[in-house]
């Protein structure tokens, strides 16, 4: 269903960055940025592309701009890198659907997060099985495990039946926090007891991430604004220096947890990334932050100490 | 902008209906029973509809399927009542696009929840500020106060300064639970600082609406399956018999209070809705729930039981 | 450890009363009406009480006086019945240790809400787990799953598997909402797995009761302000008289619905005690709610035309 | 009320730490190590306590356990610093006791956190307002803005509003997250408007200490493991060298942010405290967290990163 050349696997490891989605200060799509951004990332070294997450501003655009951002991306990169797109929504037939369209368009999987109100592990397994069942063996699913936002936890023995009924589910985005030994667990007890081993790649704006990759993750699904910065650190665990990978996080330590704060941080990431020229605008569809004065002086500080420390 | 015979306003009063979102069993609308529901209601005296609120399934409608959901109702009510739409969503422009449709269309109104994650006065009074702002005088707006959905709690003060600020605010869908004192502050609050006097009309499948039309209620806005009974109460109460009024609520008590269960409560009124011939099918989108044989049995039971008592 | 005469197991049934806890007009025990309530109970019928529950303000008293409530209670009652102590809170070691002294003061069993903050099936069990390792095998052990109340959500399986491991668990308070189907599904589920059956008893202010007992519960554990209609109702099942049962707790809804009012509805239930001149105060700790005139004239209201209905 | 040598008020500012309770391993106060972690404190130069918060396991504690930590770190401290008491209870009998035990033991001041369940800026301030009457003039007040933990959002003008009307009113403490705007905002208000200035001191962990401090905090109010460096990052900000103290502050941010993880944050923070030979041992009662060997590993190789950088 895909475009055959990339296809989500248990194998996947690297940077796949959360992409914004670019607006015109009007509100509008800017498709110019959707395209610079594209390249921008791509320029900095990203393995792939996570689009239409909850920073992407998904649940803010029209069933139109969904796919419109989705063509428009899928196009640009034209096959660089695979493309998961997000498809998390409160019915299972929309969840159907988009997922279809997104394959056909040469999407490599899709991101799932579950949907509200489930409360006990048969609930959140039960919701997932439901959700595989119908999209089928033939879309490969990243479970997204984000209980800040969703208020739905999903238990390591979950994510453990999960993984050995449905061979579709082949990654999981790991930004439940604190989730550092649940991480830890997932890897333990998958190896202790002969499980197929899926993909991990870390969320919660990587604020863990040197920590996560030694306890076993592949990588990092986030969207920090310094995507270069994810891509060297995950190239250095890869190359076995650790030591390395993180004095080299840490220089960048000081910004990340600033992009960390929840709401504000997406008006943060897209400042940033509209100063660094991947997209002309900051704009954040209403209800949504918006910089004052204060913040975006704080931001040019924080911005110079970093790259005071680079040089 | 809408059709001029029905525009909502402070004098509204009565049973404005949520109705329910007709689907066959294979998921898909029903446009039939669309039809056939709209009919019954009208047949049983509702004064007026809510549609595509939550017990509508709206976010479960694809874009497409909430126009014709629309148009299929306001074509078939044909003017014999004001019909209120939900038109609540996480992204303002599109608050502003789907009020526009639903008023050129021939709504008499709009009704809104806040959006989620706003937690202090300020935020509330801020979003519907902006909201208001936005959908300009010309769109009647019910102001939907239904913390134990949105999460979002819409305090006196705020509904007060609300109404003061925008007189196209001119409904209370009042469904705070519990929520009477609310309800009386708000009526007492505003007559004697001279205030605006709005519609209320109250939900929580009106599980209290006796006590709240002695509170100053105009009228119930939900969607129990024996809509007669709602508008036979509000009219005795209408007529100052408050005592055969509630009479006549505690005869239905029983089944009313059984339809309150949040969650299933919808599968129960569909199939109720079903068994009345009101609708073809009681199916709901998933996720969401589905009556086992014991769920089947009990609510026979109970019909049976205010089938008896009524007689 | 208890008085032998009364030890909480599984063949438990009827009415347990949630005892409120009298205070004066000055916010000081009222001891004169903690006797004078405990025999109104008795003299209502209860089957059982359980003291200090969350209706029964407990985590608004200090250590002394929760022993002097406990002490009083049991001496007054005097073996004429159990009384289950609620011993929640978020340290192991004090339910441990009031576990221990409730036990030795002459108490049936304990009840134990789970800690907040749990997540997974796996911390719920882990919790109850320790709790019961740590009281061992001769303190009677009733679960409150509230999780209105808790945001702890006990699952099915996990309520099954505390049953195998844990012989001293005997009892659950039922009071999910909505629950039923959990109901039914624990009696069908131990039936059909040979499972050692335990007592049932339900919650959530009765609001469901005949329902409940038609789907398998053992009676009530609620604080309900008029326990002859619990006390009757649950004898008429008991006698296999079901639609009597349920004539006559219809005729009590209203006035049990309006107690249901979460907040208030401990406010109303004191109010309601004392009226009928089983404590002379109907004060409630702050922060509590308090009556304003609306209020009283409303429960006035509906008091009387209960008495109406009755005669 | 207080000794006199300190009184809580609006100047205060520095480090106010806050204390670990130690156990020891058996679950025991380990009185010894109340001893040697207040000597550890002063020697690393921190202006103030504050004891009895949550992350110092106050409500694991019993009431004489309450008081004899409260007196013991009194009597160490001896006056050479102040301390303020955490008092937050559900009861406001409770605040009121509790709070005028530690002033007589000698307590700089109070702080409280509001009750839960309150909703609307109209419930917050209420809550507040009736506090501070019941403790009178005497008392001064600390107010904990941490809406994670309480879940109660407490709005800039419900703060002002305080500010406003009770004088014992000096201190807030600022762990609203994300709350940098929210504290830019009470500054630039209270000083537009004429209002009194309180004392702002800054928790969450200190992982925003900089920004905080540059917009107008006072100091920190947190418990990092290493005191030493926020002693040194507010007398830098003091000396207005903003530069030097956020250089200072960042080779310590790898291992803060590592502490700030919620839950498992006081193990890691108990186990640092004992390494450096502050208390015996890092015991959390239950239930709470117990690190693995991953976790002390992973410990080991932040501190020993962090002891490279500096030197």
């Amino acid at each position: 269903m895909s475009n055959g050349k990339h296809r989500l696997d248990e194998k996947a490891s690297g940077v796949y960055i959360i992409a914004a989605t670019p607006f015109g200060d009007d509100g509008e799509l800017d498709l110019y940025s959707v395209d610079s951004l594209t390249d921008f990332y791509l320029e900095k070294g990203v393995t792939g592309f996570t689009i239409l997450g909850m920073m992407g501003e998904a649940p803010k655009l029209s069933e139109a701009e969904t796919t419109t951002v989705m063509e428009r991306i899928l196009k640009r990169v034209n096959g660089r890198a695979p493309v998961v797109v997000g498809v998390s929504h409160s019915s299972n037939r929309h969840v159907h659907r988009l997922s279809n369209e997104a394959m056909s368009l040469g999407a490599a999987g899709v991101m799932v997060a579950p949907a509200p109100n489930l409360k006990t592990d048969e609930q959140v397994h039960g919701y997932y099985a439901a959700i595989a069942d119908l999209l089928g063996k033939d879309i490969p699913i990243c479970l997204q495990d984000f209980p800040q936002a969703t208020a739905v936890h999903t238990s390591v023995s979950v994510i453990h039946r999960l993984i050995d009924e449905f061979p579709q589910i082949v990654m999981l985005k790991h930004e439940d926090f604190p989730g550092m030994r649940k991480l830890s667990r997932i890897r333990k007890e998958s190896e202790e007891e002969g499980r197929r081993r899926i993909s991990i790649l870390v969320g919660n704006g990587g604020l863990f991430l040197p920590q996560e990759m030694l306890r076993g993750a592949d990588g990092a699904m986030t969207g920090f604004a310094y995507p270069e910065m994810l891509v060297q650190v995950c190239k250095l665990f890869a190359d076995g220096k650790p030591e390395e990978a993180e004095n080299l996080f840490n220089i960048y330590l000081p910004l990340l947890r600033h992009e960390f704060q929840y709401g504000i941080g997406l008006a943060l990431r897209k400042e940033t990334l509209r100063r660094r020229g991947a997209i002309r605008s900051a704009f954040v569809r209403k209800p949504g932050p918006v910089l004052d004065a204060t913040d975006q002086a704080e931001l040019t500080r924080l911005i110079a100490r970093q790259d005071a420390a680079l040089t």
